[in-house]
């Protein structure tokens, strides 16, 4: 057990990390900030940070994207640590278990969503606490919670993942957000052997979901702008690649989609990928945007085929277990590139010119 | 037998109707005019036009609205007659037969959708055919299909449906367009005892669905936005009234619905009726506006409980027949006004004005 942090259970503490000031107006970068979190208390545990992945919403959050940022904002909610201390009722994990930490870190364990095993549209007062940022809705108590882009973090044994063994952590980060995200809706919507699905953008998200479809059985097409992933897309497992600028390609792709799965994260029109879905074909779920698409939408379009428009965030607890359980199984692992937290700003650039194959993750002993 | 058309097999006949010429620019009023009808071939009948229910697609359809009006138009698709001709091969109909044409009259018999028994959706080369405009997708061959507003009709056998005896048969039209809309919806997704419903815009399509969603044991709440649709709800047997204007109700109502059916029929924001949806909510369907809605969906409404947005248009032709039959075994009868087709211009305009309680319907005698 390595901690080198002084508390005493009545007393809150100071760990190390990187995140955005409210006084940084436009352009906001990350910086070295303290970041005070509080003993363990008797459902908790304390981790010591090995890895966190980079996520288009710590862009969104530190940018204010969704007006609900409140700073100082320490974002990152793809997080493998160790234990390194328990609460005195924790009896699921034990010191120098390798754990997880996805997006929330509690919820209300008490509305119908929640008794659902879907924390994630927990119905509670404030919804689900994310795991950095406070409360989605903040509640005016001007509560922030802060993320994995810091040395230690303390959790609710119940938010805690196991990760499996057989998975290298470096790589294992992005399964607890874009693993889960994709999961999730292959799962509610019961994509099984030989399902026509179609991923569309294949970045961090896409690149995940075009694995785990695969291993699920489908046949599997990679949507994509960039001709020059063409080459990665097949690497992934993808069956077939459809250029969604070639109009001809996509024209002769309309309605054969069993299922659409969307993950580009910023606005964007949603009808060429809706003409893609089959007659009473599953849905098209969006994963990826959250806020408004492009474009009103023509119910013409949806209606002449019985089709629906569904959108998804991450998942439920059990769910992120579960995929990590499905990863480590299928041999599935994120496609990472490591970096030092110093890096991280650049990083950030990056992730908006898409140039990132297909998910940063960040080495946190970069921050002792 | 009664028929007061001259004809042998290898001709057409003239049928009187009431229909909308091309060279009527804006304000289009329907008019007399002929309608060429061919003889019934050997899987057709020839059926004399008892009582004709008047859609908002008519309105539509006549006015162009959907760019794709091919006049003359002859409109009506919610029609009871009586069988008063058959051809050799027709075994399910005979003479005097009272029968029901709704918005189909063939398909392609051959595609997906088709061997689903779900015409609707139907992938052939030219889609189904519509009981008028021809075409949905023209192919260019200028084929134009008339309606029901019109003396005669000739349909496939396998396209007419039997209207239960105990089915008031003045009544009895709208069941073939309203009420396969909204039933088909409502048994799509699995309506049942004690699920929570919300019926918005209570017209046409709208009183059919709080009737049928009631016989399928679900809680409804008639949504509107008009204070003096109140009583009529509750008389068509709404458990509870949402009245859209009020803000504080609507507030209150926030997922609270497992699924929602959305019948106005013009342009409208969404986005109010998406936040009623319960977590993971079955979905919200619009079946009443077929063209692009009022503004861009935000994705994180949608998201953020795991909803979707859905369209369908009308049922397939087994289904029309299960709704009669349905209608019937439950004691649903639409709630018409009788009107004399010299009259359905003025109809129209009150359509438009949402005056109509709830549907309109054409005697057609008086087109004699």
């Amino acid at each position: 057990m390595k901690n080198p942090i002084i508390y005493d259970e009545t007393k809150k503490f100071v760990a190390k990390g990187y995140g955005a000031s409210g006084n940084l107006i436009g352009g906001k970068t990350l910086h070295p900030v303290e970041v005070e979190r509080f003993q363990p208390k008797a459902d908790e545990v304390l981790i010591e940070i090995m890895y966190c992945g980079v996520c288009h919403s710590d862009l969104h959050q530190v940018n204010n994207d969704w007006k609900n940022t409140i700073y100082s904002c320490v974002p990152g909610h793809e997080i493998i640590g160790k234990v390194i201390e328990i609460g005195m009722e924790v009896s699921a994990f034990y010191l120098d278990d390798i754990v997880g930490v996805g997006c929330m870190v509690d919820s209300c364990q008490n509305c119908r969503s929640c008794m659902n095993g879907e924390e994630q549209y927990c119905l509670g007062p404030v919804a689900q606490t994310m795991t950095y940022n406070g409360y989605f809705k903040p509640d005016g108590s001007n509560y922030n919670t802060f993320g994995g882009f810091s040395t230690h973090i303390v959790v609710k044994d119940s938010f805690v993942l196991r990760i499996p063994k057989t998975l290298k952590y470096s790589n294992a980060a992005p399964i607890l957000c874009a693993g889960v995200t994709t999961y999730s809706p292959l799962k509610h919507w019961g994509i099984k052997e030989g399902d026509s699905v179609g991923i569309i953008g294949i970045g961090g998200l896409g690149h995940m979901s075009v694995m785990i479809a695969k291993a699920m059985g489908a046949k599997v097409t990679a949507i994509t702008t960039k001709e020059e992933k063409r080459q990665a897309a097949h690497e992934l497992g993808a069956d077939f690649i459809l250029i969604s600028e070639d109009e001809e390609a996509m024209k002769a792709s309309e309605t054969t989609f069993d299922f659409l799965l969307c993950t580009i994260p910023y606005s964007f029109d949603i009808a060429p990928y809706v003409d893609l879905l089959a007659p009473r074909g599953r849905t098209i779920v969006t994963v990826g945007l959250l806020g408004p698409y492009k474009s009103a939408t023509n119910n013409m379009e949806v209606a002449k085929y019985g089709r629906s428009i569904a959108g998804s965030i991450i998942g439920g607890i059990a769910e992120t277990q579960e995929v990590l359980d499905f990863c480590a199984e299928h041999n599935i692992l994120p496609h990472v590139e490591i970096i030092d937290i110093k890096d991280i700003n650049r990083a950030f650039e990056k992730l908006k010119d898409e140039e990132v194959r297909f998910r940063y993750v960040v080495d946190m002993n970069s921050l002792k």
